[in-house]
């Protein structure tokens, strides 16, 4: 970044309000109370069965160097009008809190804290806004490529969105949430740099203009790389780029890896079909086509419906932006707070929206996996002193339609939070990005089939325990209480 | 950014093709020839009847900052393999070339070049990635901005997006990009120190549900900060939420200024006229109701025809991520080369999709101004050494449909490019962001109403000089002559 918009951190990166809560809590001297707050979305992106959990590591980066810089606290003062007082406080503030969170790669569904934050009530209030630009957005773009790497199949897909990311950081990021959701490569060498995610890429239509010639250009290319794609579609795929491409290859025979070539335009299905059967016959049998071109699940599933010769998808646009939803609407919730006495007092927000009413308590999360097929029976969210794994037979209901409602027996609970952070202090060791691919693939397996699939997939049970469920209704009678009361005056 | 994320340029931030194009140029010695490439997109998004091109700054500050880092060359020699000589070349590269743009805040319409960059061929093409990474973001949500704000009209509008952006420069750049389009506050702390925007921000449900109580919770922020919104929906909001607003406001007088209440939730059209209606009756006439929850120019529009009582709009998810179209498709394209004695020869990319052709040559916009009525008659794209300012009577005809023309008389040809950077050396002086706005403002009391709506506009006519199209016509020509001598063999 240039001087001008050099920031040392990224405590500033929060709105307004975070500051002015902050500001209220200080003055009346309740900032430092013990609070909760659970990060969690209601509902799975692009109607699909499940959601991938994204984001931790970075979340984990700016935990770490959450700090409000010399130049934050002058702009907070000179700009803003903020007191001295409160800002010595800002000035010394790093984080103290405890975090538990679910692995990177973890399967996730509406109302599942994906993370829980145990820290003093300022500080973990001034959190909110990074957490869930971070969070939002790894996670939502994990999604989208894991829909598009289920069609994609055991074929490879590519992500070459750079271009029209939202900006940079979305470029990168989003890039290794979808290396996260099963992609195999990217055209971004800043991201194979950060990650170590594989580099792929060839050339592109300019070069062929600038040679004015095909021919001329495929060769120029392939004496300075062995590994040759070829872009064929420059001014016409069939009559020129793919017998080109045919040509160059012939001529330097065993000197080059004639991979194979690249459609990025045009009538993918028919194009695919006629330039295989080119390259088959010209003794080209082993070599791959790459497509790319606003390419999503649905046009891939399309062209593979159509038995289109594609070998390799080079997806862009729509999986970089999460096109067709390109935002998740996860929220960042106070589910507990520190009372007079020094006791926890669980919290709800209530809303005109059924939906929206929160469930207060501190939860954890578990997979309750059938031991006799190892296939997932749903998932149970039970109160933080709840041990499910210990039961027998456990009953699981809908947390809306409570009467349906199913016994377990013969399971094992498997607990989806870990703890990342202990009172400031990180416990959790990194997995590495290649790890946490291979468990998204084996989180996939504990699901159905019919959860999977892309489009209508059977919902997938998000039970809560009775305890938590009684819980929340006794919350949620304490306010009726309290707003009848003042309604009464 | 954590010390494991440090990287110290950008220069990475592109696609792995661009490296290995560079590469072949090299080797083959023309990586110095001359080249020049404009940057554009074909159609205008959202079915706007303009665009706002937006981004200029930070492309500035990508190319005076251009430069591969020593770990970046590590990188590329230890992970990629790159001949050490080429990166000899990549070590000592920066920016040398010369920049036409149009200034930020500039209309622009499908097929006018934002920008025109003539440097050495390897160069210009190292940028291509990062060049549209920006300007595609940018100038999609400043258009995107300028639709709500026509909406909102002249209410404030305010951007609320952090949260759902993708990611943290697009929440920063987005907002910046917002400001441009019209909107007049952000939430997002970081870009009004960065950016000088003005932050806006009072308190959220959390800080009610610490208090567990709205009289508490407004009174304790009431104590602490003058300025005064409160948000009334956290447990009921005609019932609880309002009438606890106006109990702190009359009990704390002139010790506070009221501004007013924040609704969040449910329908704004009633809540907002039923709350409108206490307000005034306790004597709150001056005060203000600001209303958020997923708005955009649609639901902005509705509300407004169903009378609801809103004096300022918080947007957030619709504008930060542009929802309804999250990428604009905006490309970077070869116009002109040098050939093998110097010479300048243009260059063409043909494509199935006749709207995909390219058209050659260096190229100049102007916006044709009626003198009389002080309205655009449209623009002129012409080649470089073209001057449509000298002539008496111009001929304007439609790029597709060429027999609709017209000729026009009494007019200024105003020139839509200004030189960025002459040889690597910025010539340009950045304007203040505030201007920047205005600008938007006076450019677009050019455009007639029907071009302005939000909902089918009329086409703005984008025309080429008769040179421009007989120059694109001629390189067509010359490229079918040499696929058919191709396809001949």
């Amino acid at each position: 970044m240039n001087k001008q918009y050099e920031d040392c951190g990224l405590a500033l990166h929060t709105d307004l309000y975070q500051i002015n809560m902050a500001e209220t809590y200080w003055n009346d001297h309740v900032h430092n109370r013990k609070a909760v707050f659970e990060l969690f979305f209601r509902k799975v992106p692009f109607d699909n069965g499940y959601a991938i959990f994204a984001g931790l590591e970075r979340v984990i980066n700016f935990l770490q160097d959450f700090r409000f810089a010399d130049d934050d606290i002058d702009y907070l003062r000179d700009e803003l009008g903020y007191d001295e007082d409160f800002l010595g406080y800002l000035k010394d503030l790093h984080f103290t809190g405890t975090v538990h969170a679910m692995k990177e790669g973890e399967l996730v569904f509406g109302n599942e804290p994906m993370l829980r934050i145990e820290a003093p009530l300022a500080e973990v209030q001034l959190l909110e806004t990074a957490l869930l630009n971070i969070v939002n957005y790894h996670t939502l773009i994990a999604t989208k490529a894991a829909r598009i790497k289920h069609v994609v199949g055991d074929q490879t897909a590519m992500e070459f969105g750079t271009r029209r990311a939202q900006e940079m950081d979305a470029a990168i990021w989003g890039t290794r949430a979808a290396y996260i959701g099963g992609f195999e490569a990217t055209s971004n060498v800043r991201a194979g740099k950060l990650f170590g995610i594989p580099v792929a890429g060839t050339h592109a239509h300019s070069m062929v203009q600038v040679y004015r010639d095909e021919y001329t250009a495929f060769h120029k290319y392939a004496t300075c790389h062995k590994d040759c794609v070829f872009l064929v579609d420059t001014y016409d795929t069939l009559r020129s780029g793919v017998p080109n491409a045919i040509k160059v290859a012939k001529e330097l025979g065993s000197k080059i890896n004639f991979i194979g070539i690249r459609l990025d335009s045009g009538d993918l299905a028919y194009l695919s079909k006629k330039a295989r059967k080119m390259l088959d016959e010209a003794g080209f049998k082993d070599t791959k086509i790459v497509a790319s071109n606003d390419l999503d699940e649905q046009t891939i599933m399309n062209l593979k419906s159509q038995g289109a010769e594609i070998d390799t998808w080079g997806i862009g646009t729509k999986v970089i932006t999460a096109f067709d939803q390109p935002a998740l609407g996860a929220v960042y919730k106070l589910v507990s707070i520190e009372g007079d006495y020094g006791e926890m007092v669980d919290t709800i927000k209530i809303s005109g929206n059924p939906e929206k009413v929160t469930t207060p308590g501190l939860k954890k999360v578990y997979r309750i996996i059938n031991t006799l097929n190892h296939k997932s029976e749903g998932d149970y969210i039970a109160l933080e002193n709840e041990e499910p794994e210990g039961e027998e037979r456990l009953k699981m209901f809908h947390p809306v339609h409570t009467f349906v409602s199913k016994f377990v027996t013969n399971f094992e609970a498997k607990e989806l939070h870990h703890t990342i952070f202990e009172d400031g202090q990180m416990v959790y060791e990194l997995p590495k990005l290649r790890d946490i691919q291979n468990d998204v693939k084996e989180n996939l397996n504990l699901l159905w089939a019919e959860y999977q699939r892309v489009l209508n997939p059977e919902e997938y049970p998000v039970d809560l325990s009775q305890a938590c469920w009684d819980n929340k209704m006794k919350n949620i009678d304490e306010v009726k209480q309290k707003v009848q009361k003042m309604s009464a005056r």
